[in-house]
């Protein structure tokens, strides 16, 4: 398998993805070659610098970058030769099997949706974030952004979505999905809540147990996957990540409160396309982006997209 | 000024709200007296016990109790000697300046809005609650759960009453007023946020700073007032709440952890409405309810709802 890091997105860019690609290929395996997207040069300076074997790697050299300026739904029009457009044609060709940038989330966004494309049945793509839980377990929470004014048969596909990412990658049999709400009741909530509750109970296509409170998100009281409109879920991480420079901050750490650092978890995998995509923070650093691509092989391996499809047939 | 509290209202009632009646006694002004709306044999049961002078209250006695299954909107009418339908009818005819329940939310709403009505030119009241902040000043969040679906202009209304409040309680000069959103951008967000910050942007009600994403919920870096749809609010506030719990059973403490608790903080006033009135959490303790009271008086010395409507003249 070949899995494709784009080398000139993020903060710390190109330093951090090639040092991040460098800690991965010792941990991946051996059958997995990671090919790094980005200017030719910049990478083998900093293999040199290394002392890294450069064959480690496959480079494709790509010339043009996208900056946090740029319009993202103009990226691939506009900047043809950038690592993301490059990237996302490897992907598209299947010269590559899963492709993860730390850079423009729009314009990887852009390439999901128009290069890639969505699963067929699949009304909205989602992405989605690993929570973790006082008990020590992990919890899936989407979406997390990408569509922020939910309608209720979004919400409902995210149950599906969440569903078969939970059994793939959190080993759990038969996921207990619940919606998001401000109340326990089934008529608690929004306008959008209340009828997605409708939509959700009694389906047959995932495990309902109703909704859940805020304050049980990171319990494993209630559910394994949460879903809930992406305005929400990108409030709750960031609300998240506040708490966790805080407490930082004041020098306090538990085996919970340290799980709650996002440069562990890696990436943001784009659910209900057709490729394995995976979004990092722009700030991630060597470890992240380490992470970024163990979760891509992981992903491609374990046949994620594959079996989203067989879902929605 | 007379201050009025429902004794049946919350999960430990009467006992904590006898309790915190009493400890709110000590504290409060000579001037002021505290009203308990409840069975009064229950709560001279309770005075005796704890050698309290019965005439440090006045009692009104009250033959109904609102519970959990009731419905709300029909208090006033199914359980008219409710101590929170008699509460209201005090407050609604001045006898009271105040009232505060740990309560039923839903009849405290209905009394709220229909018998102490919004002022004149509020579309909709909010509820709001402190919120600590790493460098220990408090800021506010509104709204947290009175309006889930809230319009445009609700949201701007909101800016003009936390400016007040924050004016007020917070003794802030200038309050800066930030929308909560998910970008700090003024193209980001929800339709609801855009629109609403098109509509904020500019104002000479208030000190508008622009967005505000929820890292910095806990930090006085961007502003001293959030305002936000109320079921963003709540689901922020249980976020919190979750947090608080998990990281007290894991015996964490600091002075930023330990602000977080909400018995601290007390009730919850409905700010809009033509008198004072403080819900409090249904498991509020004595520490809560006394609290809820000092609160509720404060708020009344401060002449915060005639601050309120000359702001909507």
């Amino acid at each position: 398998m070949k899995i494709g890091l784009d080398v000139m997105g993020g903060d710390h860019a190109p330093e951090a993805a090639v040092l991040g690609a460098i800690e991965a290929s010792r941990e991946i395996m051996p059958q997995t070659r990671i090919v790094l997207f980005g200017d030719r040069s910049l990478i083998e300076e900093i293999l040199k610098r290394e002392n890294q074997d450069p064959d480690t790697f496959e480079i494709v050299h790509t010339t043009e970058v996208i900056e946090m300026g740029d319009n993202p739904a103009l990226t691939f029009v506009k900047k043809p030769d950038s690592s993301i457009s490059v990237g996302f044609k490897y992907l598209h060709e299947g010269k590559i099997s899963g492709f993860a940038s730390a850079g423009s989330t729009g314009a990887m966004m852009v390439g999901s949706m128009y290069t890639v494309k969505p699963i067929d049945g699949v009304v909205r793509p989602a992405i989605s974030t690993i929570i973790p839980t006082e008990e020590g377990e992990s919890s899936l929470l989407l979406d997390i952004g990408l569509n922020v004014d939910c309608k209720p048969d979004v919400l409902y596909q995210y149950g599906i979505i969440g569903s078969v990412y939970a059994k793939t990658f959190l080993e759990i049999d038969n996921p207990r999905v619940a919606l998001l709400n401000i109340g326990e009741e089934p008529e608690k909530g929004n306008l959008m809540t209340k009828s997605a509750y409708e939509l959700m109970q009694g389906s047959s296509e995932f495990n309902f147990v109703g909704n859940i409170e805020a304050k049980y998100l990171f319990s494993k009281k209630i559910a394994d996957v949460i879903v809930c409109d992406g305005f929400i879920g990108n409030t709750i991480l960031k609300q998240t990540e506040g708490f966790f420079r805080i407490l930082k901050k004041q020098g306090i750490s538990s085996p919970f409160v340290d799980s709650l650092d996002d440069e562990v978890v890696g990436g943001t995998p784009v659910l209900g396309i057709n490729a394995t995509v995976i979004i990092g923070h722009g700030c991630s650093g060597p470890v992240a982006i380490k992470n970024m691509l163990l979760q891509t092989e992981k992903s491609v391996e374990a046949g994620l997209v594959e079996k989203l499809r067989e879902s929605f047939k």
